[in-house]
């Protein structure tokens, strides 16, 4: 699991004074950049190598301004070229939205996916959803 | 079926130099404002009568800066207090996303959901996905 | 001038009800696009020919969801290698905010300033100021 | 002075591959907390006691993803109801912008500004700029 802890900002709240729902695809990318680094230690950027294919995002409690919030990331999947992230929206104790996220090791260049190798599969495996948490 | 048509913002684009997938449940949610004016003609903040459940897009193809986008909103699904929306991102002739995002008719003073009424579950109906269209 | 019409995104306001403040540079920006032009035609962002050395936004009353907006894009200053574009959002028919930006023509390959030719300025001074617009 | 560190999000990237300006607003707003806080300690959005005249952000060196960045806070000025924080954003060791800020203490049921008292006075000074510091 890996952890991502930072507060709201507010121009992340919207008119019904809590966190707007177009923000958890931000904290949850956000949250991802560990992964993205088994993939590409360096964030190098000429070279990125990945792609995103969808996601998909539960509200499960409304979110609020002034309190620190927590993301919890897991690997859920990892198929041949692709694999899924596991998210939890934390705050004030209480598990708030959960999003999966699929993404594909992709080279822009070629247009076209790339097998996972070992080595990054074991990485990403490391990261994998344990026993007792419900997805 | 509603239309809404724009152009990508420079500010949307990210470092692979195409649209950030972050971007695509702000455009779909700007195209849901017919669908709120259903439920409050006026969009009256003070009494909102809408929370967002959850959404789900599926990215087909990359979009990119510099030409036209347009959204297709239609309303896939009416339950009880609930419906879902199913959105097109169509780039040059192309359909480059689709979500589909589940709503609720929610009484925010109260915390709890309201029963979808004959008069708005008719007008969400004129916007049903016709046959021919895959979801 | 150029003009620029579109509506609020819910996402766009904050938890006062109101439109955020952050909100505003995007939307000046996008109303510049017209000028990107006359430097890029074909708005290449492989050769992008602009940079911005800074901005500054003057807030002169609070705008609001559900009412559409209007960007009002002038040339307020040309000089060796850079300008200043002037912007005014509208909103019910009062002036809300003012920007006023300074962008440099640039080439990023070779991180150097990049002096206006004239058929540019010509048609960068299509778009100056008329008098009785009060900067 | 009050510092606060992160990364710079994916997301918050263009087409550029550097930091897009319009993300300097939402970063600057966010390391204000702090001062928001002095005069709502709660953070109390139904009686938020602040509002933005304007801002002013030069732009230094381009910013770029995947090394950290810091935002410097100072208060540079106290009015009768307004005052201003000047604040800086470093990465690698290098000032790649500044900005400045007016607020003004507000009570947005009346729509009219509210003197600031000498208690807060107090404490807006304490993070007052330096000898040395060169806005």
């Amino acid at each position: 699991m890996l952890i991502e802890d930072f507060n709201v900002r507010f121009c992340e709240t919207d008119a019904l004074a809590h966190v707007s729902n177009t923000v958890l695809v931000d904290w949850f990318e956000m949250a991802r950049e560990p992964i993205f680094r088994i993939f590409t230690p360096e964030l190098d950027l000429q070279n990125w190598p990945l792609i995103l294919a969808g996601y998909k995002v539960d509200f499960l409690d409304q979110m609020h301004y002034g309190h620190p919030v927590q993301v919890r990331t897991y690997i859920s999947r990892i198929g041949g070229s692709s694999f899924d992230t596991y998210q939890e929206l934390w705050q004030n104790g209480t598990k708030r939205a959960t999003g999966t996220t699929t993404m594909v090791q992709y080279n822009y260049a070629e247009k076209k996916s790339v097998v996972i190798n070992d080595e990054i599969r074991e990485k990403l495996t490391e990261h994998a959803i344990p026993r007792g948490v419900n997805v």
